[in-house]
């Protein structure tokens, strides 16, 4: 419950999803709020509940996470980053803190996301790759790529690209960018949406790198979108390569 | 003991230093050479000893760094890198692996190394530089800085930047090159040289980076160099921003 005299305070993160079961807590492992709720008790001397702007999957990485939670501490709102900090273990950081109005709220506030995808493509995937690339070897028609992720551009019904363990209650969302870029032998993905189903990019990088490899046609990629079919896409890839890359907010 | 039947394998490695106590076998914890050692018995059925180009301390990274070992082993040279990764660590690759004559060594055959030394100096380290990076959040001159670092250049006597432990006979090694490039917020120091006395890079980058800052003037960097003297120069920076780039052989 809130108390009537908290604060509400947001905290910008970032963090290497790797050692981690993911942003929510669970009985099988570290999750990333649990370990910033424990610093967030030892920084503030009270027991907090953080808010997300929304989960990330286990391995997934976080180049700009937004929580928000209440509390009545003293600490002014832009020292408690570097207060935090000084409790969590080095793959977790609090890149910036400040005090939000009492109805900010990390999760409903967003008004969209921008997740981005790594795609190693070189013959010599290297240690320094591993975790925070997918490694796939081959050659990739960057045209084809970025003309079948166009067409994920708008409200469309992104059934086809939710894994099937997924609970929300419509399927459909607004994708307001969507594209590849290439540098040597690297490949980024980047989807800005107003919100993202259960594995939705993971599956949907997956399906467009059967394009862009030619193994499905454009044709082939438009009938998988309209067929409201899961089994039709391609594979959920790898969380290592994923990174929630910013969160909006009006 | 070579046996009569054995051949001499190279292999060239690429590692992430962090969860190792440094090249060599060390009583106190896990180090590359068990690691690799263990894997080669697994690949090859027999116990090998490796031959490094030469130790890197705790938490030094290496992009090449080269060893070679006899084996009677009748798999393909070539196909060795792909049987001896199965049985390595995701932190630890062979990148590549050939024959070489039995005289090749890879320490005493070495001609020269290029080390790398990597420096952000922004001020948002992020999770994703911290175990690859010196954090050094400062204003640096990178002309100053490649002026002293020209100075390196030649060969002299490197006891200034050598820390006390060594056991070299002589401090006296020819540096071919050295000097800084920026690229953003990142500084990048390479040194290639015929050999590096014990912590001497990391000494030397330290040493540079004051006269970056302005803290050391060109001419007092002169007189530390000339001096010989190892507290005089600056401190022996952190092991994760350093990293074996390449061992030339002729």
């Amino acid at each position: 419950m809130k108390k009537s005299f908290s604060k509400n305070f947001c905290l910008i993160i970032e963090y290497i999803g790797k050692n981690y079961v993911g942003f929510q807590r669970q009985k099988n492992g570290i999750s990333i709020q649990q370990t910033l709720e424990n610093a967030l008790q030892k920084s503030l001397g009270e027991e907090v509940c953080v808010i997300p702007s929304g989960r990330t999957d286990a391995g997934v990485h976080a180049i700009a996470q937004v929580v928000n939670f209440f509390s009545g501490t003293a600490i002014p709102a832009e020292r408690l980053a570097v207060v935090i900090n000084s409790h969590l273990p080095e793959d977790i950081r609090v890149k910036q803190s400040f005090a939000v109005s009492s109805s900010f709220h990390a999760q409903k506030s967003a008004v969209k996301k921008t997740y981005l995808y790594k795609i190693f493509t070189g013959e010599n995937f290297s240690v320094f790759h591993h975790d925070f690339f997918l490694f796939s070897p081959r050659k990739y028609d960057l045209s084809l790529l970025n003309a079948a992720a166009k067409m994920l551009v708008g409200t469309h019904d992104f059934a086809s690209f939710v894994a099937s363990a997924h609970t929300a209650k419509s399927t459909v969302r607004t994708v307001f960018s969507a594209g590849f870029t290439q540098e040597g032998d690297c490949l980024f993905f980047e989807i800005t949406g107003n919100g993202f189903l259960y594995n939705m990019v993971r599956i949907v990088v997956g399906t467009l790198l059967d394009v862009g490899c030619g193994k499905t046609t454009l044709a082939q990629f438009q009938e998988i979108f309209l067929s409201k079919s899961r089994p039709r896409a391609g594979k959920t890839l790898p969380p290592q390569g994923l990174y929630l890359k910013k969160v909006y907010y009006d």
